[in-house]
């Protein structure tokens, strides 16, 4: 059998590009009511049946770790996957060490690697993911996070019955998780010792979507001291990793039939357009950004668009992975964009940085 | 040339056999004046030189940064490399959202991996930057972490300024850093380009220590309560990583010459060692802990001994390595510990789960 790992390619100053395609299985999103008030409502798998979006819990960040949970159980349903199957979890959220991931994961008993890139979480979970299985290092992983607006408005805001304004330059965090199985090429032929994996996976896309590369990002600082405006905040690191991605993988935009970032919102779009066009590099006619797909940002009230680690995750899974399925895209550049803060570093007068993972995804001849 | 990717093998439930070592080309230590005052004072690559441990800075998270910082200063000085010849950090901390890392690091614009394993973040950092060491995703990494005294009360516990008291059975947060330099058997006969890296690394243990192989660990809850209670709430998952460890490798204790945990201290070292019992594993000829070895826990004010981030990462750099590199040990078991949670599950009454991830480290002939 070919050995895939001896082909996969450290580029340029940040890049791998990998022998074979690492494939995306299958994914689960759960969301709250309003994420599937948006645009891509009824294109989530689960959603809440509480106006609250507690998932049955009595605290926020319990729900936040119900999210998880429920995602996982969602994803490993749909591949007709047990917790067994799977080698490693690589997850992380917004909260302070990692709660949601840690009290919404423990039950299934995988090892882990807890992760923390903000809301760039996503991109770092499945590049970690699927440098693991390139390397073949599992035959099988889950990438997952998650958010969950009023915990996190909580730990990084005010408490939502202070009630206080937000600026219209501030995004909405998104209530939603989504996990992704990701699958070397050559795992479906082997058998599992010890467990009962089964060989129909049923996902929408099994074995037509892969990951084949990745940009790993930097931290940029543009001096940004405002923590609503995170879309500000967080472009200059999307702008890097997207002229690194060009730069290590020798393409031109148009390589890319999409170009899709995390969370900038309609504020950090512009902002990114600007830094890259000193790059001479233009994405204006393929960029999208996951925070202006997930709500009407002129019929639902969320000012520059949605935010947070589940934000990009529940697109991924809901929106871009079925298009790539379905051969409308043939490869996108997915960048997840964090903003590196917390409320002690705001608080004591420090910038927000901020970090962006580039994970390009192809759909795959069959 | 041997492509060492080709000969990495995953192993039993959680565990990963190299081909080839991963090198630890050098490592360097920043500590606090306690730290210094303790059995393994004069070893460490630097020492505050003041009583308040602030490292020049105005707030006790700056002073975390810069002890980051300077870590990776120290590392790349002993090892005559310069930062644009690491190819990816992989490093997180204690703080809320790793600011401790965000803030300690950016200057050096390397690409890095976030990170969040609690105290058991030194033996992830060190697993994950191996990992992509050995598939040849990168000839050089960079794995650090972190802790302070200080603002670890501040984030966890209570505010110093409150004076409380704290129980006989609570560790005591180490002050300090340690990066170590993690580089591929092939990447010194390589140029590297746009750099200009020696080859007369300095350091004691140059190309003497290598890892040979990681367990990644998984959260075992066992229903503890108290987040002072950190060894009991920790030895769970220190069981087992390392009954996994053996049996995964297909090991005995004695083929370690020391199975070395994080910060259980002399009430989690207790809890280890009946938990092993059990399956009949005995190590306490063997065994020791990095928060009983930082500390005179009779003469030093800390109770059960050493915690945090940064304790099995200092005492990795400034006690295990140089006995690996001097031929006192030929292979150890390190496995650093982390205690799963945030002041906001701990104040809801949720559980501290644990975490611990296992490197095998080994002596290398010349």
């Amino acid at each position: 059998m070919e050995n895939s790992a001896t082909k996969n390619r450290a580029l340029g100053t940040s890049s791998i590009a990998y022998g074979s395609p690492v494939l995306i299985m299958g994914s689960g999103s759960v969301v709250g009511q309003m994420e599937n008030e948006g645009p891509l409502g009824g294109s989530f798998d689960k959603v809440s049946d509480d106006k609250n979006d507690m998932f049955g819990e009595d605290s926020w960040e319990k729900a936040e770790s119900a999210l998880q949970k429920e995602a996982v159980a969602v994803t490993l349903s749909k591949t007709c996957a047990e917790a067994g199957d799977i080698r490693f979890l690589f997850a992380g959220d917004l909260l302070g060490q990692n709660i949601a991931s840690s009290f919404g994961l423990m039950d299934y008993n995988i090892p882990l690697f807890g992760l923390y890139g903000a809301c760039s979480t996503c991109g770092e979970s499945l590049s970690l993911g699927s440098m693991s299985v390139a390397a073949g290092y599992a035959d099988r992983v889950m990438s997952l996070t998650s958010s969950h607006f009023a915990s996190a408005q909580k730990e990084f805001r005010y408490p939502l019955e202070y009630g206080g304004q937000r600026p219209l330059y501030a995004s909405w965090t998104v209530t939603g998780s989504a996990a992704f199985l990701l699958q070397s090429t050559s795992a479906a032929k082997k058998s599992v010792s010890g467990s009962t994996i089964k060989n129909n996976y049923e996902a929408d896309y099994q074995k037509k979507v892969g990951i084949t590369g990745v940009t790993v990002g930097r931290i940029e600082d543009y001096g940004i001291k405002d923590s609503f405006n995170m879309g500000c905040a967080m472009a200059p690191a999307a702008a890097w990793t997207i002229a690194t991605n060009l730069k290590d993988f020798d393409r031109k935009p148009h390589e890319y039939d999409a170009i899709i970032t995390g969370d900038l919102g309609s504020v950090g779009q512009q902002a990114l357009f600007n830094l890259l066009a000193q790059e001479k590099i233009d994405i204006r006619d393929r960029h999208y950004d996951c925070g202006l797909i997930i709500y009407d940002t002129e019929k639902q009230d969320v000012h520059a668009g949605g935010s947070g680690c589940g934000c990009s995750a529940v697109v991924l899974s809901a929106h871009i992975l079925p298009r790539l399925a379905k051969g409308e895209w043939r490869r996108v550049l997915f960048v997840p964009t964090g903003a590196l803060l917390n409320k002690t570093s705001f608080n004591e007068g420090q910038n927000v940085p901020g970090i962006a993972h580039g994970v390009v995804i192809e759909a795959l001849d069959q």
